[in-house]
């Protein structure tokens, strides 16, 4: 019988499945959900199943309001992160958290990715950004929701765009990612590991390494982004 | 012909072909042993024997004395620690031994891994224990004994349960893991090689970066282990 | 029906395949070409398209003048790269570029990768050029184009011979690599990031490594191509 | 049709093919051959043709003179280092050579690897020595036949028993290591590749690392090697 969830739990499910495929995380750590703008509900992981026992049925559909009205599993711990991403951030289609190390040691370090190359501009124009780290009273109070709202707090303090940046890390925990689609939300968080990773190997190859200069930033991103893209199909 | 050690000889196979899937120990450089509490004995990986020429009939059961009680191969030259650790650890149901490279560059650098991140958190709210170096009396006399009780002072003089610390690095040698089971035994020998893993990295990002706070490691703790657990099923 | 384009149609699309089987890039970081020097064009990986969806047929047939021959897709956004090479190059079957990272890490800190041992001199005599960064106005005007003439002028510059030494790193951004046929370039750009590896972990053991000595060098260079080479078939 | 050199070609056709599927090489950047001691003959993996285009039959049988007895390939580019050892070091029945990344960076930053834990004196107890630099007369001569003669001075000079201390970095090139059997010297290829990398992480873990002391070394060698050796079957 077919629900009308079928699409989004079908892209959660499929997104989900990449995470080991393309070692983003062990284990059961990191979580994919697929968002339905007209339903206002997204399909989202179930709690500490491992992928390989996960089915499109097993997905859990959660309203804005972290209400479950589809699937008999608890969804992940993080579900109250995703939805207040979701109504904070208007458009998106996906969301992934991942533990992957490289992006994990940075978000441990306390420190944003620098645009050391071509790679990272492709993606985004600035510094992957880093959070803040939370206060005492909100970890105790409402953790999660708190960690989405620490993140739109990053945003805005940084004057970024999160339609631009569909990546950040949370202090002392590591990435969340996102895009129009669950999938493309799941490229992104294999784009920052592999960005995380070549920026702590050029530190390692020189201590010198300079961030990327402003015009070669530009026409990486405006090649594939701008207006008069010519990268792709 | 069914025997009553069955259940923990199949135990102690499955977890074993987990380290070579799991990249934890080349060649015959980690072994698992499955404990019967009832019938005090436990099965464990028959010395130097490749993992894959392991059957569940090759391995060998062992009382708490280390006498075979089952089995006709030598059972693993870390016996004697195994049979410390049932003994003096109450409870447990499995221990995993491995030579994961990155959980024994900690061990050979005599250094307890610090909690750094949420991914520590979500397993313990300490530093992995780094263990004292054994007295050269110790090592001549009877050292894979000596071990466990290295293993087991080390919990004493740090004040640690080993029911909410479920690993620890033996200096100048590598980590022993242990669980309710075989097979958490083996999961928690794969999260400390990537706490390992992302604490190195860590400090590689940055030599300014430090512990996670408080509030931070029992928010996660408790999360997952508390009395009002919300992760999982 | 047959092209007359088939043989480098083909050549271009299994060099292309073994990009993500050798780990050379993710998604779709990097793409081969391969020429035709009788008909002076050249078949590349379409823009975009992901490896895993390319076919024979998917490659598209480009002139020296960048003008599409053949196919029905957009060329690799890279393609005027490319074509500047092969004017320039004379001689030269097929051209590779990657993002593979320790390649990459070398490129974005801007350094040439020193001969450390005999890997490296079983391949060229020098150092991996790193290309000097290109000005505002060049990357406004025709980027990809005089990505082409920066690698040429590294040459000049160095008075390096492009026969010699078939592989180069664009400053902040990545490696390209060229040979004979786009096979051999293709291996050329598994050895260049082999070498990028094992040059950064050499200066992890030591920071006091040294370049190899000259005698090496050529020893190990003219026993694999020398006039009286007697390495291989 | 039978030849009398099937067993060598065997197991040297059978170790051979290990060094892609254990990561010691890419390519053809590594050799393993098995040695006859009745026939004073070995087999040897032809020079510069990819493993995946292997068989035993491709397999040169050379004898201590470098002649070749059988076959119609030309033999490894080492197959003078080979056969210099099976002369000077009597009992040896294989012989590996690879380029794995983390022994050659030890090799090319010229430092011996400490002994830093007990996988390393698991299976020796000393560091694993790295040659000297050859002198340029030498490397001019006769390259490979030296390279041999380098290991051995290494070995004189250093009072280490080549019984005892199976591998050896040859200075600013890789590892050539050894044993009973072909298949002994390729694990013993893979355990120094596992050494190489957790003696490298060591120090990064930790700048003050100190090698293992004497009682633990004596004791995990004993254990597994010495007259009341109690590891294994």
């Amino acid at each position: 019988m077919k629900s009308r969830y079928d699409r989004i739990k079908q892209e959660a499910y499929e997104a989900n499945m990449q995470i080991p495929q393309k070692n983003l995380a062990i284990y059961t750590f990191g979580n994919v959900s697929a968002y339905d703008p007209e339903l206002a509900v997204f399909a989202i992981k179930p709690s500490g199943v491992p992928y390989e026992r996960l089915t499109v049925d097993s997905m859990v559909v959660v309203d804005l309001e972290n209400t479950i009205v589809e699937g008999t599993l608890n969804p992940s711990s993080d579900t109250k992160t995703h939805s207040v991403l979701y109504k904070e951030f208007k458009g998106l289609g996906g969301i992934t958290h991942t533990h992957s190390p490289y992006a994990v040691a940075w978000a441990q370090a306390g420190r944003s990715i620098p645009v050391y190359g071509t790679t990272h501009a492709d993606h985004l124009t600035e510094a992957v950004p880093c959070t803040a780290v939370m206060s005492d009273e909100l970890i105790r109070e409402n953790y999660e929701t708190s960690t989405g709202y620490q993140i739109v707090q990053c945003f805005q303090d940084s004057k970024l765009s999160y339609a631009e940046v569909e990546m950040v890390l949370v202090a002392c925990h590591g990435p969340f990612t996102w895009g129009k689609t669950a999938e493309k939300s799941l490229y992104n968080s294999a784009v920052l590991e592999e960005l995380a990773k070549m920026a702590l190997f050029t530190e390692q190859v020189s201590s010198q390494a300079k961030p990327l200069k402003a015009a070669l930033i530009d026409k990486h991103y405006q090649r594939k982004h701008g207006k008069d893209a010519y990268y792709g199909q």
